[in-house]
């Protein structure tokens, strides 16, 4: 039997996501070394966080278990993203980068690290959802899109619905030949979590501003709620999952958004004084909220694309009490696929779709894929 | 640039699905032929049903387009499995076996199958629902189990619910070190079909016979509907469930099953007859119905996995009129998994968990998932 192929691996961000995929890195690390079938070994060779660098030679990886204080310990400032592909490609095997930030420039370089052989795992939507020029040059580099024999692989499956198998899906219905027609669903935490709380099924609920304020103080928002409320978000994971239903989405602003930021606000120099202006407006949305009731619907924030149109669209929609979409509980994302294969009643997709453990767990499944592919 | 790899492919069956799965496969030829980047070129050598063969030497493979001619042509005998095994092994070059039967002699070849290189793709439960031993021996064969370096894969995604991604993502919930703790739903389009009009939320619904005559005639039920309503259908699924997430389950008869033939009803000589009598137990049908509407709740067919306790269950079960499994429609399956990462709201898979094109569906991303891990 060949010896295991030795495998390295890059990991950029330790933040949120960054330190629950490295931990279930390490898991995977101690369950693979207890199993003698285990294909592939694989070691940590580079470590970045903004303002910091762990990085060593392919004999002596990096510690999977001791990382944090490794890196507390380091005085190296990161590497550019083209640095750390130089670094990268000079390794006489193969090599896997998990992007684990939001970060422009590292999503820039893919299309170099990817025709220099190194596969890219992230849920860094940026890459994918930015210029449509970027998404060509990422897949057109790729093994698995139409990049030559031997560029690296890209997977990006938390970058929709965190760890939800919502890329893989719908990659395979178009890959196998059906046809979508539509995509519709709930595709932020923080929107569902809103929505469900200011207009729940049966009744109830609580002003929009206090909702907001109420999803902020769990936790359910961005630090500056008004990057969840202009639907940009939304907005970035439509346009992946158009692009990849096959439509050239030239970028996130290029359909309709509907922010829930009142125009009269915009101007607002801090997210405290939004959140203090913000019931001026709870007016509007109560009106919205007693008129749908009085059709026996409710409000829910979504993104829909019609494929056979070509149309995307993110915003509020009423729907019946007993539709899925407004059945949906707590912070939980939900994705329908009406295709022609499962004609009128859709594939869906439902679960939680924000969260260090499940967005890693998307990462984490996707460095699995790369790691067979490159057995 | 290395010239495209070779691999050829041998379908066995070609009734509902085998059909559905030879038209996905022609189409998947004709996109792969018009796209320059297409990895992996694959021709048919091997096409067989229970009666008639077509096979052919690698230089002229057979025609996707024009099988059903001369299949009908042929005079030839099928080989038997072994024979298959060894005319298939002789290739110089990687092998795909789908199977589109349910059949149990060759699900118990497939560990011949696996050791001599061949990959196996397939709908058909028999091979993983049926005695431990023939699991075990064919997960020991895979190269994706812990087989030897050059064995053949394994993939069968259509064993359960259809062309839904409900294997691979057990796997990967498995794989990336989630615990997954509970697993329900409802794994039959026809037991689906079947009390979502025998007890629809918000009342109505026939007797329970008349119901099971209406599914028959709309070809819901197998041609003898005592085959789905003594619920080893489900209990087959929930086998192969069970197994993956890490349970050792002997049989699909080691657990509780519920049966909804009538004790009375199990000596029935024809599925006719039986239909005849079943108006007889409408009585008790009528009772459960009262009593659940009473609850507030509606009946429905489950099965459930409860990882912890190591149990398996089968059978009727009541839900309140708003949990998803009550609102379902149609005939789709519902598919529940409770893991330590999601939490209280589990992950969801729904849709058509049944059906000529889906379950081809299943099969043709699998055998794209073997081309890629061969390439």
């Amino acid at each position: 039997m060949a010896p295991p192929r030795q495998i390295f691996i890059a990991v950029i961000g330790a933040g949120g996501v960054g330190k629950c995929f490295l931990s279930q890195l390490s898991a995977l690390a101690a369950r693979q070394s207890q199993n003698p079938a285990s294909p592939t070994y694989f070691s940590l060779i580079y470590l970045s966080t903004s303002k910091k660098l762990l990085c060593s030679s392919s004999f002596h990886p990096l510690s999977l278990s001791n990382w944090e204080s490794d890196l507390a310990a380091s005085t190296t400032a990161p590497f550019s993203p083209t640095e750390v592909a130089n670094f990268l490609s000079a390794k006489s095997g193969s090599v896997i980068l998990v992007d684990n930030t939001s970060n422009q420039d590292i999503a820039d370089t893919y299309p170099l690290f990817l025709k220099k052989g190194i596969s890219v795992v992230t849920p860094n939507k940026k890459a994918f959802s930015s210029d449509l020029s970027l998404w060509k040059a990422i897949y057109s580099a790729a093994a698995n899109g139409t990049g030559a024999q031997g560029a690296g692989y890209v997977f990006h499956e938390s970058s929709v619905g965190a760890g939800l198998p919502v890329i893989s899906t719908l990659k395979e219905l178009v890959e196998t030949g059906d046809h979508v027609r539509r995509i519709e669903g709930v595709f932020s935490g923080t929107m569902s979590f809103l929505f469900n709380s200011f207009m729940p099924v049966g009744g109830g609920g609580g002003s929009f501003s206090a909702e907001v304020k109420k999803a902020k103080d769990l936790g359910y928002t961005e630090p500056d709620p008004r990057d969840d409320l202009n639907g940009l978000d939304v907005a970035r994971k439509l346009t992946i999952l158009a692009r990849l239903a096959g439509l050239e989405v030239v970028s996130p602003t290029s359909f309709p958004v509907q922010s829930l930021i009142p125009k009269e606000l915009e101007g607002c120099l801090s997210g405290d004084e939004f959140l203090q202006r913000l019931g001026e407006f709870d007016g509007e949305m109560d009106k919205l909220k007693k008129e749908t009731a009085a059709e026996g619907k409710v409000v829910r924030f979504v993104g829909s694309i019609d494929i056979t149109k070509n149309e995307v669209n993110v915003g509020m929609e009423k729907f019946d009490t007993s539709h899925p979409i407004a059945t949906l509980k707590g912070s939980d994302n939900i994705i329908s696929f009406y295709t022609e294969r499962y004609g009128s009643n859709p594939l869906i997709i439902q679960g939680a779709g924000a969260g260090g453990e499940v967005t890693a767990m998307g990462a984490t499944g996707d460095f699995i894929k790369v790691l067979r592919l490159l057995h």
